[in-house]
């Protein structure tokens, strides 16, 4: 089953060698990561999706508990939640089918935020499926280079 | 210096695990990282933000170069890059202040994409110190959570 793991940890150097390690020890390979700090500096937000056997996510999850340097785990499959993610795609463009890609990054509600002679960058944003859907879109074009961000998630407010 | 580094890997599990470790080693705090699928779904691009001895940093760069499932390292400082990065902020909002809130949320051409009676969940994207601006407005009225991507990039388009 498909996870998103949210875990708060001091911002020290080494911990997330220790904790994507655990991962791997336990032949969970992460689909996605995103990392970054929160409204305190001090502190990181991971943001870890797995697909895997839940009894051996909920040991690992277990274990993440007790390493010295993590301050909480949730898994936002307990509780409703808002995922989010980004994507920059670099499109070949020609002459005659700019207006045509165009047109597409607008119905995706994606960016434009590079444009040269023969290719354009592309910023979209939103949960798996729709950034998936749009780069499935997209390739028949041909896509030069792309890379994302992984997912982050909040829960919803609460009430 | 602040250095962002494109890392080309095949998406195996445990690659992510090594390439912490590389860091970790060297005594290198990794600012923000951004894992995620490219194009190709067996290939993943890592972006690193890194700050520290540029001497240092070449070593470890030469490092990632000899590790078997690293396709190719890039290092942004020596091109012209785009660089984009998400945050999800959950702000508290009262009645008073709700219409206040939105103004600085469209300023910043953020998203609302979560309501409930006491707060909002904003989604807004941008380079680092976008962000950082947005965070900085926010916080007075109260940051509950708030999770962040790492930093993604891409080389501009050449002529």
């Amino acid at each position: 089953m498909r996870h998103t793991i949210s875990v708060l940890v001091e911002n020290k150097f080494g911990v997330l060698a220790r904790i994507a390690t655990l991962f791997a020890a336990r032949g969970f390979n992460i689909d996605s990561l995103a990392v970054g700090e929160t409204e305190d500096p001090a502190i990181s937000r991971m943001t870890i999706v797995v697909k895997g056997d839940d009894d051996i996510l909920e040991q690992v999850t277990k274990q993440l508990n007790k390493l010295v340097d993590v301050i909480k785990v949730n898994d936002f499959n307990d509780v409703g939640y808002v995922e989010r993610g980004l994507a920059l795609l670099k499109i070949n463009v020609t002459k005659s089918n700019r207006a045509e890609i165009m047109q597409m990054v607008d119905v995706f509600r994606a960016k434009i935020i590079d444009v040269s002679q023969d290719s354009i960058i592309a910023e979209i944003t939103g949960d798996e499926e729709k950034i998936d859907a749009f780069v499935k879109m997209i390739m028949p074009y041909g896509i030069k280079e792309m890379c994302q961000t992984g997912t982050v998630a909040l829960a919803r407010g609460n009430k």
